[in-house]
C-alpha cells in the first residue's frame, strides 16, 4: 500500500516559519491572560459521543469527526450510531464544563480557566480556515455577577492590544433580549431559533434581507415590520437601557438592561481610545448553550479582515447538564479566533526579532573521528555560552545551503575541511 | 441525554499545577532543541489511514483510534475496513516524514525538526500512562552521517541536564547488528522479527530468560547458545568494535561498528560526567521502521524509574515510502517521553518559582456600577505594571476562598466591601 504524502483533506502543517509567529502570539497570550489570573489548563480532544451531541453546540454538532470503538465493543456495535463511542471535539466549552464538574472540589471558586489546544470540524475546507485548529478561550466558571463579562471583555481586548492588532469594535447583546424582541413583535417563542438563524446573516444582507427572510416564514406582517424597525434603530443607542426601553420594555426584566450597561460602562473605562464598544440588537452568535449577554470583537479595518476576531457569552446552564442539575454554577467564556490572529500577523509581515548569535558550521563529510569530537566539544561550548549553533555536513549545493541557512537567522557560517 | 462528567477512559486532564510544570518543561526543551538548531514544527493529530497501517509502526498500529468516514462516503462504506478514512496518530514520525516529503522543496537540508504533539494509542491505561500522550521529538532529515545521531543524543542529553533529571545511561546499538547477530548463529534471517520480540524482554527475564523462549522457537541448539553468549558478553565491551570484532566479524561491513564508535567517542566527550554511554547488543526497540542505529536514555535511578526516558534511531527508508522511491532522505530521531519527565519533576515536588506580586482584588456583591468601574480602572493599572491581578466576587465562605487563592500564589488580599 503507497503512503500518501499531501495532508489528509482540510489539516494544517506548520512551517517553521509559521511556528516563530504562533509561538510568539501564545507566550504573548499566556502572559496576558496570566496577569488578569487565568490559569492554565487542557483537556483531552477525545470527548464522549454523548456531550458532543446534545444541542450544545449549534451546526458544529453535524461537523464532528467521529471515532470507532475498539476490539469487542466494535464487534458488538450493528448499526451507524453506535459504532463510535467518542469524537474530536469541536470547541473547547464543552470538555471545559466537563472537566469543572469533574475536578470542581480541587478548584477555586470562582475559577478562571485559560485552555489553548485544538478542536476540530469536518467544515468546508477554505483558504486559511482548516478542519484542525488551535483555540484559544477563557472561561470564568462560578461568577455569576457581570464582573465575569467585564474581566473577559477587558483581558482580551488588553491581549489585542499587547498584539498589535489595531483599533477594535466590541459588540454586546443579550439572549435574553433576542428572546424579548421576539415575544414583542408577537412572534411565537416556538420560532425564535429560526429567527435567530435569519438574524446571524443580517451582516451581509442587511435589514432588507432579513425582512425578505422572514417575509417567508409564517410570522405576522405588523411583527415583521417592528422587528425590523427594532433591527434598524438598533445601533443608535449608547447604552442597553435606551433600546430596551423604546422597544421591549413590556417583555423584559429592566435588570438586564441595567447589566449590560454596567458592562458597556466599564468595558469603555478600559478600552478607552484603543476600540468602541457598542450595544447591538442584532448580535446572535450561533452555540446552542449562551443564556445571557453574548459578545464579539472585530478589527476596525473592514476591508482586510471582514470577521469577528474573538466571541463569547454567557452560558449559565450548561455545568447544570453535567450533573444532572445538581450542581448550578454560573459560566461565561471568550474564545479567540487564534488563528485569525495568525493569519493578520503574517498578512502584516509580522517578523520575529531573535537575541543572540547564531552559527552554522557546515562539517567537510570523512573527517576523522578525532576532528569531528574537536568540533563538536567546540560546538557545545558556545551553546553553553546561549548561542544557536547549527553544525550539518556540507550539502552538494553549499550556495544553495548556506542561503537557506541565511533564511533562518544564521548570522555566521564555519567551515570545517578538516 | 445526560452528559457524562468523567474523561473518555484513558484520557488525561491537566490541572492549573500540572500546566505549571509542563510548561516549564516545554520552556526548557524548546529553548535548549532551538540552542542547537532545531526548528518548531506542527503535523496534524489526524493522519491518512494508509500511512498508519502500513507496518512502520511495530505494535503500534493495532492501537490506533479510527476516525468514521462522513457524508456520502460513509453512505458507500460497507464493511469495517471502510468504514474509516483516517485516524489519530501513535507517533510524530510517520506525519514528519509524511511533512517532509509534502514541503521537502522549502524546507532546509538537512532539515532539523522539533515537534511536540499529542499522540493516541489505544492501549491498556495505567498509572500515569493516558491514550493521548504529548510527545516531543527531534530529528534530523538528509544527514546520511553520524553527525545526525551525536547531534540527536548530545541535545538530549544536554536537555536532561538542564531540566535536573540527575545522572542518566545511554544505551547504542544498530539494527544491523542485531541481524548480524542472527545471521552469525545461522538462525534463518524469516526470525529475526520473533527473535527480537524476545530479546526485547531481557531487561526484564535476563539472557536466561530469552534462552528459554528462544528454545521455544524452531531454532538450532547451537546457535541459541551461541546467542546468549554473545548477549552475556555484550556490555563487556568499552566499543562496538570489540563486540562486532569477537561475535560477528564475518557477518556485517566493518563500518558499522565504526560508525557506532565514533558516535560512542564523541558522545562520550559531550555527557562527561553527567552520564554513562554503553553499546548494548540487547538494545532492540519496537518500532518497524529504524534501519540502523537506535538509542535509549534511562535515568541511572532504577529503584524509582526503571524505564527509558528516550528512545529513538535511524530510519533511513521511510521517507522513500513516501515518494514512491523517488526521494531518498536519510532520517534519525530521537522521541523524548516528555510525561514521563513530568512524572518524575512532580514525584520529585518540583516548585515553580513565581516572581512579582500576585493580588486579589475580593469585591462585595452589589457595589454600584460606578464603583465597580473605578476598581476596575485601578486593577488595570496594577496589571499594567507587570503584576498579576485576579478580580472576583466576594464568595460566602471567603475563608475557604483566601485559602485556594493562596494556593494559588496569590500573596495579598484586598477586600472591597464598598
Amino acid at each position: 500500500m503507497a503512503m500518501i504524502k499531501t495532508p489528509v483533506k482540510g489539516m494544517p502543517e506548520q512551517l517553521p516559519s509559521d511556528m516563530e509567529i504562533r509561538e510568539y502570539a501564545l507566550r504573548l497570550i499566556k502572559e496576558t491572560y496570566g496577569n488578569f489570573g487565568f490559569s492554565l489548563i487542557e483537556t483531552p480532544v477525545i470527548e464522549h459521543i454523548e456531550n458532543l451531541t446534545n444541542k450544545q453546540g449549534g451546526e458544529n454538532e453535524s461537523l464532528i469527526f467521529k471515532i470507532l470503538k475498539r476490539g469487542e465493543k466494535l464487534k458488538e456495535a450493528d448499526n451507524g450510531e453506535e459504532l463510535c463511542d467518542s469524537g474530536l471535539r469541536y470547541d473547547l466549552t464543552v470538555p471545559l464544563s466537563r472537566f469543572y464538574v469533574n475536578n470542581m472540589n480541587i478548584l477555586p471558586y470562582p475559577f478562571k480557566a485559560l485552555q489553548i489546544g485544538s478542536s476540530f470540524r469536518a467544515d468546508k475546507p477554505q483558504k486559511g480556515r482548516f478542519r484542525q485548529f488551535t483555540q484559544c478561550d477563557i472561561d470564568i466558571i462560578g461568577d455569576g455577577s457581570n464582573l465575569a463579562e467585564i474581566e473577559l471583555i477587558s483581558a482580551t481586548a488588553e491581549m489585542l492590544h499587547r498584539l498589535g492588532m489595531g483599533n477594535f469594535k466590541i459588540r454586546v447583546n443579550d439572549r435574553r433580549i433576542l428572546k424579548a424582541m421576539v415575544a414583542a413583535c408577537g412572534f411565537d417563542s416556538g420560532k425564535y431559533d429560526d429567527i435567530c438563524i435569519v438574524l446571524d446573516k443580517m451582516d451581509k444582507i442587511g435589514v432588507d434581507g432579513v425582512e425578505e427572510l422572514l417575509r417567508k416564514m409564517e410570522l405576522n406582517k405588523d411583527g415583521i415590520s417592528k422587528y425590523c424597525k427594532m433591527l434598524a434603530d438598533g445601533t443608535e443607542y449608547d447604552m442597553c437601557g435606551g433600546f430596551v426601553g423604546k422597544h421591549v420594555k413590556d417583555s423584559i426584566d429592566s435588570a438586564i438592561a441595567d447589566n449590560m450597561d454596567t458592562i458597556l460602562s466599564c468595558v469603555r473605562a478600559i478600552v478607552e481610545g484603543r476600540g468602541e464598544v457598542v450595544f447591538d440588537p442584532s448580535l446572535v452568535r450561533g452555540m446552542g448553550y449562551y443564556t445571557g449577554p453574548i459578545f464579539e470583537i472585530e478589527l476596525i479595518d473592514k476591508k482586510n479582515y471582514s470577521f469577528s476576531i474573538a466571541g463569547g457569552g454567557r452560558y449559565d446552564e450548561m455545568i447544570g447538564k453535567f450533573s444532572d442539575g445538581k450542581i448550578a454554577a454560573p459560566a461565561c467564556g471568550f474564545s479567540i479566533g487564534f488563528e485569525r490572529i495568525v493569519t493578520i500577523l503574517k498578512d502584516r509581515g509580522f517578523k520575529i526579532e531573535r537575541g543572540g548569535e547564531s552559527i552554522a558550521y557546515l562539517l567537510k563529510p570523512g573527517l576523522n573521528t578525532e576532528r569531528v569530537r574537536e568540533v563538536i566539544v567546540e560546538v557545545n561550548k558556545l551553546r553553553d555560552e546561549g548561542k544557536r549553533v547549527l553544525i550539518s555536513p556540507r550539502a552538494k549545493n553549499i550556495k544553495a545551503q548556506i542561503e537557506k541557512l541565511e533564511e533562518y537567522g544564521y548570522t555566521r557560517i564555519v567551515k570545517i575541511d578538516n
